[in-house]
């Protein structure tokens, strides 16, 4: 479903499923967890009920990349997590650029989910003077036309943009130029942005939608399990 | 994929496949701009290149909903955005509470894709007493502890959970006392509630794993592409 919101960036060569990438995250998670309680083995049935979703599936996501099961074992965990952080790329830090220091990007700055999944923010950009060279949870804030700069001196790879709808497109512009090739999108509107660069874009409006429609199916439900109904 | 992050709700009795309901939002999305546009009718085939999937899983998603196109017209655009409206429950405007006051509260009170979507945030929540008869975006802060009359009285359906990790059980809680059944959760934490309540949980380090997965899948290709590899 993330494909549709990003007409600009075309298919994604027909590599990966993006499907099969968040399920991907998802086994991450979990093969982090059972680590932190010295679980060292894991079945394909038991991971799969952790996902809800069936064992065979489970074999086909792992064999695509790569990982096979041992006979009589299952995965070993720390070995399938190694993998996937690999291929995450989150077995190393990634230095991130947040554009934006709004109320947004305030509350990304202190959001503690980023370091805990390998993503650090290295610099902050705002086109507001009076912040520049302000600190912000203890990361410098630097004026917007800085960032082709300091993305090579600081090696900043990705960029969260957090800038209101209407300094979206020009802010990617700069992100582009700047050679960071993604883009952590929150602002609502999809952006134009070359081939070569991958955009993410979290549609909050959306997701509240899909909360309305699992409360509506529920309430619906409810009404038609009732003996009132003839 | 979300089914994976709510393992205190349980499936979704098996009526709607989460993914689907991730289409029916961007069948909706481009309807909608379609609308816009004055297009009066569109083909499954259409529909298809617009979300990327094929036209035979477009015809699937949307008689699963009972809606049909019409032999050598196709589907009627405003008919069918009223119908996924009203599957979503946004053909009126949901009250939502909003609770926790901090840099995210705040910059979801100035969001302007909740509106447009069909929610208004009708009162805002804060365990501060300093914020307590304030208004934010023209929004008036609550203590919490008045959840569960407002709920009542202002008509609130769903709920936006922006506190910190530590405080968001706590904060679940009274909502759900409040008779609320539905949350949207940006803590970084997995919450526990009753069946009845849906929980869609945004979890913003997932999505810039998924962003990292992308550039190192693109990053990957473009050196195996090389003419430099033997």
């Amino acid at each position: 479903m993330q494909k549709g919101k990003e007409p600009a960036n075309g298919p994604s060569d027909g590599a990966t499923p993006k499907a099969a990438v968040g399920r991907l995250s998802l086994y991450l998670r979990h093969l982090e967890a059972l680590q932190r309680a010295g679980q060292e083995t894991i079945s394909s049935t038991q991971l799969g009920r952790a996902l809800e979703i069936t064992d065979a599936q489970v074999r086909k996501d792992l064999t695509y990349f790569g990982q096979f099961g041992y006979p009589g074992v299952g995965y070993r965990v720390q070995e399938l997590r190694d993998a996937l952080r690999a291929l995450f790329g989150t077995n190393r830090t990634w230095q991130v650029a947040l554009v934006g220091a709004g109320n947004l990007g305030r509350a990304l700055l202190g959001y503690r989910g980023f370091r805990s999944h390998g993503f650090a923010i290295g610099a902050v950009f705002d086109s507001d003077p009076k912040l520049h060279g302000k600190h912000l949870h203890g990361v410098e804030v630097y004026d917007v036309a800085r960032l082709p700069e300091l993305a090579r001196t600081l090696g900043l790879a990705l960029a969260v943009l957090a800038v209101p709808a209407e300094s979206a497109q020009s802010a990617a512009d700069i992100i582009v130029d700047a050679g960071i090739v993604g883009i952590l999108n929150f602002a609502p509107v999809q952006l134009r942005v070359p081939d070569v660069v991958a955009v993410v874009s979290v549609d909050l409006g959306l997701q509240l939608e899909q909360l309305a429609f699992l409360v509506n199916q529920r309430t619906a439900t409810s009404t038609a399990d009732s003996p009132s109904t003839p």
